[in-house]
């Protein structure tokens, strides 16, 4: 576990969504600790303020993602589709996302999985999402006629839930055990005081990383599930494999 | 696709078993051809003298064999296991193949899919391999106590034909489009001179090869199954995905 | 097949949704059957009149629905999404019917599975009644604000026809072999005239029934399917199993 | 390889699906040359008219989708539905598509795959077609009362790219390797100047159609995927298999 | 239901094997039947004598197994292989059955369903089968030198009970609702008297029939589920489909 | 959270199998726990002494098998099949654990997964429990003819690590919440000294334990995966769900 050395290359931005003001920081917030720390900028688009949740208001809940991201050293913005717990699969918020990709340009996106038994939001979040990068490549949709057509390099799903873990796609684990990862993740976590203080959600995750990391042969990984197939150009870029038990 | 560098660190060698003398080449040989490019050593292990085939004496097809991993700037070795079209599923192969990894270390290995419904030798050696994966790694196995356990990094499976490819494990494409990658390929399958000239393999292989590319956004790529999920340290390794239509 | 007593606990109620005035009845009306008679109240909320159907006018069909109802010791109410046929999924639909759930706070909710190659109006009512058993739990749902959330305990899918069995889901066989469960069922089935008289429904439910009760060592047996793992406290509450063949 | 006779019987008339003015053409246009040269009458309605494509204008599209229609000896229509990348799921559509099945009364129906890993618009359509087909079939439908109900034959998606091929429906393979088959249908292809000028898309095909020429034991086969148990009254009707390698 | 003609043309033979005296009749004896009426030829090979069952001897198996190959119009060997409920995969028997396959020659080859949650000998026989079916093509097999090498045209499973239905692959169904087919079949059950006589097998499996004749759109269907894709040269071999209810 | 009552009825027991003396601890000690503190008989049938591990001797293993199911209240016993890390597929061994079946006599039975990718044993003994499940009950079985044939209520699989549990059976999660049973787990799991100091087993298991119990609404479940599908005679046997999330 040494310490993670900045790239020397710029590396094309990573942009992640969420449907609920905490849902990238509990699914995926080491992973996005860990790409920022390199270097790497990243930037969350937040799709509601939580308003339907049981827990916290609005506006708590928009300061507390505020305060996360920001934790993880990520930049964010927060827009307005059909509201927390309202979300629809309409076409009009697939190009609405395909414009931020276009103007946020990024390689690497991160979405909710597709699963359907979890927050109804969340995987219809990851619909859109997916539809969105590929209306992003096509160069005649009207409504983005003024940005150029922007081609994401990998689209991955992450889990909020185990349950949301999709069953049809071989996971990649990203090992986050280089120090100062778990928490500075864990500390963007506890910034939804709302959440947090209602369940412990911020145990079930860490649980679920240590099992990662127990395959991953280290002390804690977590599991995104890509989209498409992989592509590299030698083997010696995946030189590591989960097979540890 | 510009040359590709010897890579200035060493990497550990790649172990590739075929069940029959053309198995690897047809299955997987232009990633073979990419490996060893690279500077990355390369071993063959073939499981039987093909002597149940339609075509060709073992001799003859022992000698193309030799001949097409020379080409491919890999080693090789024939073993006797129960014969060509005869293979069984014992511990006793599985056992035999785990010496040969503590003797080789390799860091990839790569084997037949175990998709039942194509030569039965393939999936069954598929399996022995995958078993023998994990038996190297144990300490107590008396057969094999003189040689120190070795645990792999990672075993992924080829394809011989369409048929063979799993739908349960995401692919990895290798992008094999870099200059003389597909020219030594080919001439590696063509050294099976007794199979090629009663059918066109090397038009089937080359076919799909072709089709892979277009996913990847390259002339030609081949598709591996990672039998473990992939772990990475930084998102940074995976730059590349398949989406091009 | 000894008679069955009446609960000395209060069971929680049976809530059934189907998209048309038969749906239940051909579906798991044996359920019912058997559910109500141990004690257990049961409604039934039907979201169309069959305006749709070949067979019928929307007042005969809600006559008999009412009718088959009555003889399963259930409740029903009809209410309104689309129309026969032209169901959408729409989240206006979910937070509908979880209004219903709050009213009626069940145990059991029984919905049609979500297989889409059916009836479409089937597979989508399912998809709704999911999706508003979660949004039932959540407490900041401004439409709902006046009826406390509330949460279920077990979601089954129920198949109206073979096709429509979900094939990723492992099914639980409801014996209903005791003394006139099938009768009882099979009068309620007959009440729908409109539809019986046209094709052989009864038949079909019938021999499905006949095939599960094989495999459950019983004369008839209905399969439903859990949308999510079921939990016990002991394993003396799962103790037969459906092995008979 | 002998020359196709026109049957001596009445085929009940296809009809194809296209989201787009080249998906039929690029996804099964070799079974419609085959169909229509054995004296079949084909019919493509096409869904929009590819206007946020990145090549050609809505007028070329159409322009290039007559001309293959002809070449394939097909008639053709082109209709509106929520236009190009546009498409959204609505039973007013499946409805519209029922009236035109309704109109033409085919036996055999071609819809694009499900799988919902291309172009959006592409899965889209397949299962408003599936929905249609339902629905073509039930009489009381009020918006389609002044034509009779139809029930198609059979329902068979096409796959645009592989990775549109659907992993759980095995497919059929269709054998065009008849004279002047692949000739015409690859004139249809390059009728679509605007798209192939850009991209490689007619060697995609044939390089898929060869392989599954390949395993068919003939020069080249397309895959089609049934929606629906195929039925057959002695298994004669099917005296082929595919295994060749 | 019109009456079956006799072909004209000469059909190549149909062979089926069964793990037990009873598994054909009980799994496909329909089929059999129907192809028969014909004029096709059909073989029985039965790999043990049902020794391990809790009723009937051995003999009056055989005796049992005798008749009702009668009277379906078929002939019949037994074979021994491991014995009732000792059946193992080993090449040895797999080499066994290809001889027997390249002395009969058959188009079309019946074997149990590889699910395995099952009698082990059913799927161990299916698997054996699947293999035996390739050797049979390879020329260079030495216990077979004296044979000439013979490819099958197709291998359909059929499942004994509904568990051991696939559901991997999708059925074909075979409308037998021509007269005197079932009452043949059923004839052939009850042959199986020791069986018969402890467990109502025969309502089973007419039940099973009547469900996928209601698929079908006829009174009785049997499902066979192919091993590989169907090759057709034209839709019109395809002309019905399931799709009724 | 309340004390378990022993059960007034008698329980049948449950027999437990291990591929190596510790696999019934790891992977579902806590249900035995609950199961023997109820009253339930439990009885451990361990395959090999784990000789070919890396760490502890074989008689130290036997000795910490034999502790830690004295910590549950089991008993227990050690069987020779093939050895630890030779375990192969036969019939022979089905044979003689069907005798141990028919000599315990249990109403539950527990065996490790059939998910292959996990130490070969496991995967191996999963599937020979489950034909011994079969043979049991067979009469005519001449090894066997001594002990009267016995048919078990249900087969469960338990999964030693995440990567063992089954994707294609829905799993059942048993609430071992109650007072003391993860204590008398964890103090089994620890009786293991020779595995546990090596490598950090029971964190691995407690994490797992901690994820499906909060799936459970619980502080700690253990998934179990059932081979068959349940039956049940009413669904008040299954008033919990897991839904938390």
């Amino acid at each position: 576990m040494k310490p993670i050395p900045k790239s020397k290359y710029k590396l094309a931005p990573l942009l992640a969504f969420g449907a609920h003001p905490d849902d990238i920081e509990f699914g995926c917030g080491g992973v996005i600790a860990r790409e920022t720390r390199a270097g790497r900028a990243a930037h969350f688009v937040i799709c509601s303020r939580g308003e339907a949740g049981t827990h916290g208001t609005p506006k708590q809940r928009v300061a507390e993602a505020r305060k996360a991201a920001a934790l993880l050293g990520a930049t964010i913005e927060i827009i307005e589709l059909d509201g927390d717990a309202h979300l629809e699969i309409r076409t009009a918020h697939a190009i609405k996302l395909a414009g931020i990709l276009r103007r946020v340009r990024p390689g690497i996106v991160l979405a909710p999985s597709l699963v359907e038994n979890q927050h109804p939001d969340h995987a219809k979040l990851g619909r859109i999402v997916r539809d969105a990068a590929r209306l992003a490549r096509y160069g005649g949709l009207k409504e983005l006629r003024r940005s150029p057509p922007h081609a994401i390099e990998k689209l991955f799903y992450y889990a909020v839930t185990s349950e949301a873990e999709p069953r049809d796609l071989s996971p990649v684990l990203v090992d986050i055990s280089a120090p100062g990862i778990v928490a500075t993740w864990t500390a963007a976590m506890e910034a939804h005081v709302s959440q947090t203080s209602a369940r412990n959600y911020v145990e079930l995750q860490i649980a679920r990383t240590r099992l990662n990391g127990l395959r991953a042969g280290s002390s804690h990984a977590i599991a995104l599930f890509p989209n498409d197939p992989l592509v590299v150009e030698s083997l010696a870029q995946l030189s590591r494999g989960a097979r540890r038990f």
